[in-house]
């Protein structure tokens, strides 16, 4: 979710907070973190750090902190499934340079440590973890009065040559995702219907129930797009399309135009939006946690790319717009409406 | 405070807890977390994990969890000297193993986070980290109404070849520390006393207050010991003596014997400990939170190691009794009485 680069953004999905002095925080932060070390080739400001590695890899590491309330609800994350998603949502940043996965630390605070529960908790986690090739290899837990917190750190490796920044997007890039977005918040609003509800949902959004509780890490895509040399700049969406791409575009120094009918768009997604009174491309635009990937690569190497998907990942990449000179993300709609989307979203400054 | 090993052990310093429950859930943990990438060297079990590195080197981690309430107490823990100690707390397990710092991840949850306090939390985090040479490189913030909670990782590095575990420790070595223990401790208890009381304190004491706000890492010492050759076992003092070397003579397969007399006592703590009514003996004990280095060396190296204190640490090594066959540790008093103390202290499994 949270991605190594938003260091003291607070998370406040459902609280207003004073954005002047946060924007300001942030930037003395940045400031004062400037590395020095010879061996970290990357500090503050991408979904990993980058710190010298064996042989000519490099280390990744990414680190995040999830809190019961803000970013899962006990009452319907079972805890299966929230190891698993604990897990996920730090490998995903790792795919998102291209890297593959090599060791986690996991710490818990818990108010009332049940042994099932927690037992439950960690084999989801390093389920997850062993699928990717990845060690547990520490943590620390505190006993605490307030709601569960985790907080995971994942290590990755790879070659630096390989690595793909969110800042090297170029203007006339074509802007990719691996896959569809819009599921998880889906499957979040459904599961906020209750328990009983969820029965009389067709089978179809199950996907999207599955979707939230239960993320892939697109770690072999991440890996194969790195390699492949075809892409120019990657990143995982965690907060929403619309401001994962904002963050791409400020990186890079340029501006995008997606197109509101290139967004893949299933059947089963546009009923539960109409089930659920919202409009589907909110959820693809604003609802985060979907862990696909965000790449930019140069239109000559489209056919490559659609080629590399099928083969090699056995689905379907879609190219949903293009980066252009200027800053700012906007939406073309088939009315040739361009709206301006920038930062729409669970965005850290509204 | 928290070592790598300490996965899941549940602080509970004031609470009490099922011990059967929470040994067997240690193990089930260690038993799942299994290393297996062959760049990890060490997972779980000693102060950091070891994973390969760049060149010669391995890339020692370390992460804590610290709490509000459990770790520290806002009331009289100045923003600047917590983040100091913080940074300090985990530095310390990196000097454990004798590897020097590289960088830094820290996440925060914090109810409501004003601007200024974080600044100078920050400041003093960053301040120890660049005194030892190491980053920030990452982090993640998040608004939880517990209290304060903080989550650091320390990466850090050194040759594969100078790594002091703390299992190196053979019977007929000698215990030694690296400086007086108990300090913390009392500091600690006089500031309990409130900030009324601590201005009626003589001077001598303000160095225990010290102690426990803003702890040094013994990051030269333990870098020194590692690269000298004449040590087999190393971890810091952060849980208290009598249960550190508990934990060094269970990895080690070995027991100790330590002499009351041989605890380096000076007047000051002797007549805070008598101010506070307590025994200065049960703060140099069971008083964690010093962060000396706790060692283990063979008999010939006594002149070497106490030549070594005093031409570069400009101080002094302290010989406090020897490990032995068996298991368990012992203190020896004066009138030769002999006391199993074995994790005595602030013990996650009473």
């Amino acid at each position: 979710v949270l991605g190594n680069h938003r260091l003291l953004d607070v998370k406040k999905r459902k609280m207003k907070k004073n954005t002047r002095t946060e924007t300001e925080f942030i930037e003395s932060i940045r400031t004062m973190a400037r590395p020095g070390h010879p061996d970290v080739i990357m500090g503050i400001g991408d979904d990993c750090a980058v710190i010298r590695g064996p042989r000519d890899q490099v280390l990744l590491i990414t680190t995040d902190m999830l809190l019961e309330g803000v970013h899962f609800d006990l009452s319907w994350h079972p805890p299966r499934q929230l190891g698993r998603k604990a897990a996920a949502v730090n490998l995903s940043d790792v795919a998102a340079m291209g890297g593959r996965a090599v060791a986690a630390l996991l710490s818990i605070c818990i108010p009332d440590p049940e042994l099932p529960w927690i037992r439950e908790f960690l084999a989801g986690f390093v389920e997850v973890l062993q699928q990717h090739g990845a060690d547990l290899v520490g943590g620390d837990t505190v006993r605490g009065k307030a709601g569960t917190l985790l907080s995971i750190t994942i290590l990755g490796e790879m070659l630096e040559k390989n690595i793909l920044y969110r800042s090297g997007a170029l203007h006339d890039d074509l802007v990719w995702i691996s896959g569809p977005v819009g599921l998880a918040a889906a499957g979040l609003e459904l599961l906020k219907a209750g328990p009983q509800a969820k029965k009389k949902f067709p089978e179809t959004w199950q996907e999207f129930i599955e979707a939230h509780l239960d993320p892939e890490p697109q770690m072999e895509l991440g890996r194969l797009l790195a390699e492949s040399g075809l892409v120019h700049a990657m990143m995982d969406i965690s907060d929403g399309l619309a401001t994962d791409l904002a963050h791409m575009c400020a990186a890079s120094g340029v501006g995008a135009e997606i197109a509101a009918h290139d967004l893949p768009l299933s059947k089963a997604l546009a009923e539960a939006a109409k089930h659920a009174g919202v409009s589907a491309i909110d959820w693809q635009l604003k609802g985060g946690e979907d862990y696909q990937l965000l790449f930019a690569a140069p239109a000559k190497n489209e056919t490559a790319l659609r080629q590399l998907a099928a083969e090699h990942a056995g689905g379907t990449f879609f190219c949903i717009g293009r980066f252009q000179r200027g800053s700012g993300v906007f939406l073309r709609t088939p009315d040739e409406t361009r709206t301006d989307i920038t930062y729409q979203g669970y965005d850290h400054f509204r």
